[in-house]
């Protein structure tokens, strides 16, 4: 694009139609991966785009808290694993009957199997100099990571990476296995790298785990279950009851729509 | 998008150059908004596509424990102003100085300015029959709701809807404020509407708060600290200080932006 034309978009603040769909789109069809990998290397280059992206993230103070911690080597992998299944027989002992059952199918890690694993971690002291916006809410340096890894998530799937979050493991034990001191906390473990498809609906759905809740029911006004904003939730109750046959995505669907009813 | 054109281009999983482009974009030219709210409705269409963008974050057990107060009555917004001069005025306390005089003049919050408020809360409770992913790592359900938050976020940035987050509060007093009850967690406080202009760095940036870190100090090889990655490093730094030739043909954020924004 030609850098005048780019001002020109500027100046008017939204992103023209393709790029707007472009963005929903990273969003609708993000997926949490485990079962989809495939062996195949992930080109450096592509992961420092990822990175940038997630360094880019919005943070409290602009403190950046965040380091990222890129494991490829295997035996170091097979550690992690050891963790995640310690720590899934650990969560199995909470529940029983079908669910039970149906959370032993589930496929809840790629760690062994994707290109790399990347931790992306938070240092609880960066901005000790100069804090700003955490003295009533400290944990706000934890959400900046998040929204590092959320940022970080999008641009896979724009770049046909998948990444998967494993929450099912020991954070002391894995910050021992990664030498990470004690005021530095591990936000996410990734799994990382090329897929031969990204799934159409999230695994936990299509496995009848649990089902996408109906957008209007979340959506209060003024107060916490506060009634009112209407014509909102019929809005978003319409689009996502209706999303027309021809559209292949429930969520890109969406914004197919939206987009082209504007 | 033709329907057969949009199903090639996910045979492949990468998005085709354009729409890769386009979620760089959002991702560096997304802003923590203050200075920059116009007085403009916002279109409930509009809001509705962010909401539902949001809904489709990555929730830990697919538990989605997000909800959204819209608050638009100007009193309750000048009840939750007030709450940031208080916190703002705490805060303020801890510093002295230099530090206390640039604090006081930054911009904190469009509060009263912007379109709408928002409030992003997590409900703890709301898996409890069907927990997963959080046996040892509970606080996944906030991080997930995070997820939401930037998801709205760079949504809004394709849509020219500024978005500015307001964690100088007291929680405690927000809850009570907005009838939150006690298993719910209000995660983030947004500032929601049409905007002039996105600025082209980060104001705290700008105004000389703090700078960005360079990208290659924040990456580790294998545990924390771990020296190593040579090659990524390179790219990061490559494209960080030099970005004008070589990486234009690898997306947006080793382009224009860097050029622009970095």
């Amino acid at each position: 694009m030609p850098a005048e034309s780019f001002a020109a978009e500027r100046s008017s603040c939204s992103f023209e139609r393709e790029a707007r769909e472009a963005v929903y789109r990273a969003i609708h069809t993000r997926r949490d991966v485990r079962s989809h990998f495939i062996p195949a290397a992930m080109d450096d280059l592509v992961l420092a785009r990822l990175l940038n992206a997630a360094h880019h993230a919005p943070s409290v103070g602009y403190m950046q808290p965040w380091n990222f911690i890129v494991i490829r080597d295997a035996a170091r992998r097979v550690g992690v694993r050891d963790l995640f299944l310690a720590a899934r027989g650990e969560e199995a002992s909470a529940m029983a009957g079908d669910r039970l059952a149906l959370y032993r199918k589930l496929r809840l890690e790629g760690i062994c199997e994707s290109a790399l694993n990347l931790c992306i971690t938070c240092d609880r002291t960066r901005a000790k100099d100069s804090p700003l916006g955490r003295w009533h809410n400290p944990e706000m340096d934890l959400y900046s990571t998040v929204c590092a890894v959320q940022n970080f998530w999008l641009a896979a799937r724009a770049e046909g990476i998948g990444v998967g979050w494993v929450s099912i493991i020991d954070s002391a034990a894995l910050k021992k296995l990664l030498g990470i001191p004690e005021h530095v906390v591990p936000i996410a473990y990734l799994c990382v790298g090329p897929v031969s498809e990204f799934a159409m609906r999230p695994d936990l759905e299509t496995k009848g785990w649990r089902q996408r809740l109906p957008l209007s029911d979340l959506i209060m006004s003024e107060t916490f279950g506060g009634e009112g904003e209407a014509p909102l939730k019929a809005l978003t109750d319409g689009a996502m009851a209706n999303p027309g046959s021809d559209f292949v995505e429930e969520g890109y669907s969406f914004s197919r729509i939206s987009v082209e009813t504007m």
